[in-house]
């Protein structure tokens, strides 16, 4: 089966799609109901639950690896075995592991047999600081996505993005070498917080159509018609919109799965309303 | 056991060791003699092969995560175990995984969790991208070093690092900021490749004393006495000089281990006379 990542995408925005579940399955938050004594099994299980409730209201899914990685070989196991799950049961949808890794080339080749063939995920987020000579393994694999850090969510995200350079700040730099020398194989992306409207505004103004994926609605208090007005291309689309502990912890009780998709409902109804405006 | 990744790495430099080595430990590039059929063993036995060979001419080990992530689950087991070995082995030498992490605060206390409770290392490369801000779970935990990117040793690394700010460049930036605002717990350090030994006079003379993990040396071509004489500090220390590739694939066949500590005990030689220079 030949997958590529920006087809898959285009085909969930035909649909109307722009929400992105994060799944972020910080064992710890994993509701009582979806555990049992094995690591891996607490993982997956919740996981399942989470992409069966959402499958049909989503654009992407977007594992952080951080989550998984904190449980070691158990937790890779379950990263992998989820995306397998995903691969099955959501074949359209796209799913973009939040590795927010870069190193230089030699090392980079290695981080892409990991993301891509091992996991067999659909698309990255990486770092710019090396440059775009260091990511060309990523890059180079036309079929899958590279989602270069921008502009980040955290509150502290202006000390070196928002430096001042020849006019600009660094973040709008790293837009324009991104999307008019990195994207050669059209399979670029940017990130850029949702807490940061006016930044997202920028972004788009120079990156024309390219996917941006925006982390920070919901627990981390972004705002949907904000973003989505800021952020929108020419076609009304352009985003994936990614919500994370507040929609896959919705509840922590035995309804924790249909929490998960009403909270869903609601955001995907908000962001299509947002799109028409 | 309370460790202490400052204190151990002290006593190396106490006894004149200032040589890394990079167990970037690429599967298909261990050698015949160490492998079978299983992935996890063929790792870590080649591991523990170049650690009792090279483990009195160090000041300490950094395993790349990348190389192990390449072979998933079994690669991370790999990794835990290679740290575990020299846990026991070589207690008195800091590990230092390579892992070029960086995401905002909530994430990177995933990550913190990881690569020092899970893995058990002394020390971490992060990436300064998204602000110390967003660093504080590393930066916090005051017994491990946390080495920030500043100047990599790629070609290409200049495309962001060396942009004009205010009469500086980036990589001048951020050293910058990591030695005056970031080490308030006196933990951390800066990666800047040998391949850049002017940039590396520049980085020292900013951050007086601070760590230097200068990767570069080897298939890279960086030059030894160059960068010692560019990177020590007024101590004539203050270098943590890694060697990956040539050092530990230094002979394909069965004597590797001893090709190893041949090369190893080349280069040490080689830095103990340029620090004395």
């Amino acid at each position: 089966m030949s997958r590529d990542f920006r087809e898959l995408l285009e085909k969930q925005w035909d649909a109307g799609n722009m929400l992105c579940v994060g799944l972020d399955s910080d064992l710890e938050r994993i509701p009582e109901a979806a555990r049992t004594a094995d690591v891996r099994e607490s993982i997956v299980g919740f996981n399942r639950a989470i992409i069966d409730a959402t499958k049909d209201l989503v654009c992407a899914y977007k594992p952080n690896s951080a989550f998984y990685e904190a449980h070691g070989d158990e937790g890779w196991n379950a990263l992998r075995e989820t995306i397998q799950y995903l691969l099955e049961a959501a074949p359209g949808v796209p799913v973009i592991v939040d590795a927010k890794r870069g190193d230089i080339g030699s090392t980079n080749e290695a981080y892409a047999a990991a993301i891509f063939d091992h996991l067999h995920a659909d698309a990255i987020t990486v770092q710019p600081y090396a440059g775009g000579e260091a990511l060309k393994p990523f890059l180079e694999r036309e079929e899958k996505g590279v989602f270069v850090l921008c502009r980040t969510s955290n509150e502290g995200s202006g000390e070196f993005q928002d430096i001042a350079t020849e006019g600009k700040k660094l973040y709008q730099v790293v837009a324009e070498r991104v999307s008019r020398e990195w994207d050669k194989n059209g399979n670029c992306g940017l990130v850029v917080g949702a807490t940061y409207p006016s930044e997202l505004r920028t972004v788009r103004d120079i990156v024309a159509k390219m996917p941006l994926l925006v982390p920070g609605i919901g627990a981390q208090g972004g705002d949907i018609e904000k973003t989505i007005a800021a952020g929108k291309d020419v076609r009304g689309r352009g985003l994936i919109v990614n919500v994370s502990r507040s929609l896959i912890f919705a509840s922590s009780g035995d309804d924790f799965a249909n929490a998960a998709r009403t909270e869903a409902q609601r955001l995907s109804g908000a962001m299509r309303k947002a799109a028409l405006q």
